[in-house]
């Protein structure tokens, strides 16, 4: 059985090479195709050199925490250093700069060919749908390739050196709290650009999106490239590590073989090489439909997954169907979560048309229904969620002690195994939403607008179903490490010869109690996170407006005069750097607080509460989000009055209070999720051992 | 012992009838005090009939639906009647209607003594703030003083009849299912017409509030009667009835003796002794500050309370400090909370200030900003409301088993003990609401206006403290019905000789679909309830646009032009019968479905799920609520522009999104809450026997 496990190490490394090899083709191949429009040209260069800038004082930032993260914890985890095996501790503190590292280069390298390709797919986009949409798919397949090829690579190295899956939580432990801020920061610059565009440019001045006469509008591009290409390449990243990782901790812990172990690399690897096939047979007609073509190849990508998953279940010795079963249902689940989130954000469904027509009777009523509908999206996803770990516990349990919730994280890998497509149909996202924006500075011309148009739109209902897909494999992820965690509590309370937890009852007061603190983390996190954005936008609105005021020419589109792009993208820089921090960080210190004073069983109450406040605000904030950016581009196609029309204006209003919920909050929760679940299991002894009451 | 429990029977007889007297007297007081105006007196007609009629219509649904409730009662708890004891049955099903009863006449009886003080404070205020204060003060604590005396009069009676603590949940969920609807009825119609005045005629006209020519401006009035008056005060009957139900179900099953018992009722009779002595002594200044006289006269009935029974402790044999401790730590959870809201809600905090300041860039950054101070004041009150559990756990644990919880109930009834001084302020603030409306529209001069004003901002201020205590009282009345439930489930299973529940462990996939379903309906609850309103507001916009159109010279206010005011009172009305059903009986059945598929441990979850996001969503939207709306008086008080300015309009927008969150939504979850744990309670015995997966 060791044999096998070594087979699937080998493998691990051949396909990740083969996953960097195909991204590197890619890559070559998206920079092949000819930019010649100057204007687009020189802007793109202005969106590559704010990605850039930001990108290197976020990460030098991060940096400094990272520091100073791996010096706590080569001082204190697994355990005390004084008290432990130090080797334990420099392997954690090692494998957790390994997980930051890892994770900061798949960000540097998404924005690189993000914004090579963006120019390009705007100029295809002359020539039609076809072309471009190809461009702006194999930009953004270098980044899902990237990122999923790095956490196979990075997980298999870690196991394989150190053989002890207790420090693969430090590598995930990495990923994760770097994805933290990077989702953080890069929202909080995306929405502030985005948000202060809008409202000067749509709603005060009445120009068009992406109108070169807005100062806020390379910031805008910019946005889109470190939000949504670094942001949610890094958070992705962070879930595939965090649903391996826990998969791992628990199939060490079951029993004596290695079998489990190696179906976890098994299903990881065959979900790259079906990701891979899926990329590669990506096509789209000439006038066919981009929404469509990205689907069909999410389908495509989801059928190979799971016939090889089960041919390998037929073909290897200790291989249970049991768990190809559960990880089939966390699929399902993800299908499930993905069509209701399209009901609830497609226009040409009812609920957005409602909310359309809400808007015409003003703003208000645009917040409160689009408030209300998102709060009710919750409860399909949640109710799936709810019955996947409740199949997968039940399929998994007569395979021993340990084995339901083992299920349960097979169905978080199976779940995210298809990843590596959904990295890509979601960095196509931002690629063809700035294609979009070059093709409109660039005078590309009326038919080139619209094409770009319909990939930007096709981009956006993906990006909703992608979002909600991240945040249901993120909670049953969360309900496996809860497992992990309560392993880790025990075996640090068995070292401490102190009983042992065998269930965390909620009607224990110390469960409770950190069950109500739990739910209020996300609550306080989000809210941080908005806030942010919405101090950050006041600034450049105001900057925003002084540029209007203050260069002649400016407002009335005059030849030759342009904004000062730089001072935007700087506020937006140095907002975001500034409010990326705190919250994440209050979010590791209130895990810290309430495990210092209730130990082990408080935190299996706040991890609990964490989860389950925590979907449902994801939940609800990325669909309400969604729904509110569809309606108001539903009003726009024509509805309800159109462009221009009162109910326009409510529903721009609408969509400005959506987008940081939506890009900002929403998906940034699940990030926080994971990070205190992590930290939880990381920092389980010192609970055990410090903590003031027990 | 058993003497003296009767001897507190006895004395709850005694002290309700006493309680009762005094409301009569005080309410041939306010009786006495003259009216003259006649517009007044003609406008006062319009609002009481408008409340009138919609109570009559909501109570004949709210009769057909307690027949059904009580027919099934009848022949279902607490055991299937071909099963169990019939006459259990029937003594359910009456308690059930007596609850249910007793509930409507409070409403009925408060609803009328609002509608007569509101025309006599508009007139005392004419002489000053003096007078004014103290016929509003009175016309509320009339109703206060029913609700409590009711309450108790109706649970010693039951208890004293039936002997069986169990049937007083049958009354307990009488009262609350009548207070879910009616809540839900009431805060649909004042939102709608609040919601639908304030748009048309504060954005669209800049006429003032209460303007006479505003069409819904009669509605308006009428809404604050039905949703604040008779809608607060079933809820508060409802969670004080709840408290001391589960109070006396957990002491029932503690011990032989008749102690713990006796406490609960002796705590309850001090409780309405201190509110009738903190009524009588209210008082006011010349030129005093109406808001330190509500407040002070809290404080007067915080300190007679916690000293009376610190002499009943040490007077009456079997009487536990610790239990005193309990309730006193409720009482002071309940002080953290209000301080909370209150740094959140009031004007001259930061909070409020700096919404304000957003709201100069746009309503996108009012509702933003609003949303995330609202989810951050969560924090406070759910680490309050989780480290007095603790607490009173602890306190009382050492006193036994079973009395952990005990305690726990306790300091739900210590917070609830002053609930007749809350009511009391509560029903304070719709009626000199009202009667600011009045002197508006009869004319009644400036300085008037200016005094009513004043009295009602205190209105204002008091209610969001209202409302965070009566929330955090559901919070932890819920947590020891969760504990009732766990009894009567362990019961029902003993009599089915199978294992019984001794813990609900989040790590069972069972109690974890409960909670994460259980998370999901308050969210889909209060979205139906804001839905509603949104809907209903819609359509009385439009007819208060027609209005304005058809009825030339209304728009100038031509003299003796007058709006169709009866149309704007029908539409609030039937649209809030027809929507006051649906949201209850969702979360009533969603327990029943989760109850018979997942059987009591599923249920276990599904209350704990719904405590935790209940008490989340609650506070957000109650505080969020009362945030923009001062921030919005804030600014109407001259600051950042002052009235009319941009900040004016959007602040508007923030406090109509606010309005249903506050008035509607908000307050009625902690009754969701308490009906869904009572319906568990119930219908325990046929999830043991019923139940799909168990």
């Amino acid at each position: 059985m060791e044999q096998q496990l070594s087979l699937f190490y080998g493998l691990s490394f051949l396909v990740a090479v083969i996953a960097f090899a195909f991204a590197a083709y890619l890559y070559l191949w998206v920079k092949r195709q000819k930019t010649t429009n100057a204007t687009i040209q020189e802007v793109a260069v202005l969106i590559r050199q704010g990605a850039n800038t930001f990108m290197r004082r976020e990460y030098k930032v991060l940096a400094k925490f990272a520091a100073v993260a791996a010096v706590v914890i080569l001082v204190l985890l697994p355990s005390p250093i004084w008290q432990g095996e130090p080797l334990k501790n420099v392997a954690m503190a090692l494998s957790y700069i390994a997980g930051t590292v890892l994770s900061a280069i798949a960000g540097k390298i998404g924005i690189m060919v993000a914004t090579l390709s963006n120019a390009r797919t705007a100029e295809a986009a002359q020539k039609g749908i076809k072309p471009a949409f190809l461009i702006g798919f194999r930009g953004g397949a270098v980044m899902g390739l990237l990122v999923v090829g790095c956490s196979l690579l990075g997980v298999a190295a870690v196991l394989m050196l150190t053989g002890d899956s207790s420090i693969l939580l430090g590598f995930s432990f990495g990923a994760s709290s770097l994805a933290l801020f990077a989702k953080a920061g890069g929202g909080i610059f995306t929405k502030t650009a985005d948000v202060s565009a809008d409202l000067t440019g749509k709603v005060e001045l009445g120009i068009p999106e992406d109108d070169p006469r807005n100062p806020a509008v390379i910031a805008d591009n910019v946005g889109d490239n470190v939000g949504d290409v670094a942001g949610m390449g890094a958070d992705l990243f962070d879930s595939n590590v965090a649903a391996m990782a826990s998969a791992l901790v628990i199939a060490q812990s079951l029993s004596g073989d290695f079998a489990n172990t190696s179906m976890v690399f098994c299903y990881a690897i065959l979900g790259l090489l079906a990701s891979i096939l899926g990329i590669a047979t990506a096509r789209i007609g000439k006038n066919g439909n981009p929404t469509r073509a990205l689907n069909s190849s999410t389908y495509v990508t989801t059928v190979i997954f799971l016939v090889l998953t089960a041919g390998a279940t037929l073909l290897f010795e200790g291989f249970s169907w049991r768990i190809w079963g559960a990880a089939a249902v966390g699929l399902l689940v993800g299908v499930i979560i993905g069509v209701t989130t399209d009901y609830f954000t497609d226009d040409t469904k009812p609920i957005v048309q409602r909310v359309a027509r809400a808007s015409r009777t003003g703003p208000a009523f645009t917040v409160l229904s689009g408030i209300s509908y998102g709060l009710i999206s919750a409860l399909p996803a949640m109710v799936g969620i709810a019955i996947s770990a409740l199949a997968a516990y039940k399929l998994c349990e007569p395979m021993g002690p340990g084995y339901a919730i083992f299920g349960i994280s097979m169905a978080a890998v199976g779940m995210l195994s298809i990843v590596g497509m959904i990295i890509s149909n979601d960095a196509y996202g931002p690629i063809v939403d700035n294609a979009r924006g070059l093709a409109e500075m660039g005078g590309l011309g009326e038919e080139t607008i619209r094409a770009a148009d319909e990939l930007d739109s096709a981009g956006n209902t993906v990006k909703a179903i992608t979002k909600g897909f991240s945040i249901a494999a993120a909670g049953l992820t969360v309900i496996s490490l809860l497992g992990a965690f309560m392993s880790e509590a025990n075996a640090a309370l068995a070292e401490a010869g102190r009983e042992l937890i065998n269930v965390f009852d909620i009607m224990s007061p110390t469960v409770f109690f950190g069950i109500l603190i739990g739910a209020a983390i996300p609550a306080v996190f989000s809210a941080m996170l908005i806030l942010g954005v919405d101090k950050n936008a006041q600034r450049m609105v105001k900057e925003i407006h002084r540029q209007f005021d203050d260069i002649p020419g400016l407002r009335e589109g005059k030849e030759g005069v342009k904004p000062e792009y730089g001072k935007c993208i700087d506020i937006a820089t140095s907002g975001a750097i500034k409010e990326l921090i705190p919250a994440g960080l209050m979010s590791i210190l209130a895990t810290l607080v309430v495990g210092f004073v209730g130990g082990p069983e408080a935190i299996g109450g706040f991890l609990l509460g964490n989860i389950v406040s925590g979907l449902l605000l994801a939940l609800f904030m990325s669909n309400s989000g969604g729904l509110w950016d569809n309606s108001k581009k539903y009003i726009e196609a024509g509805s309800e009055g159109g462009k221009g029309s009162e109910a326009h204006k409510a529903a721009v209003i609408g969509d400005t209070v959506g987008d940081p919920f939506k890009d900002t909050a929403g998906p940034s929760i699940n990030t926080q999720i994971t990070v205190v679940s992590l930290v939880s299991s990381l920092a389980s002894s010192l609970f055990v051992w410090f903590s003031l009451f027990q």
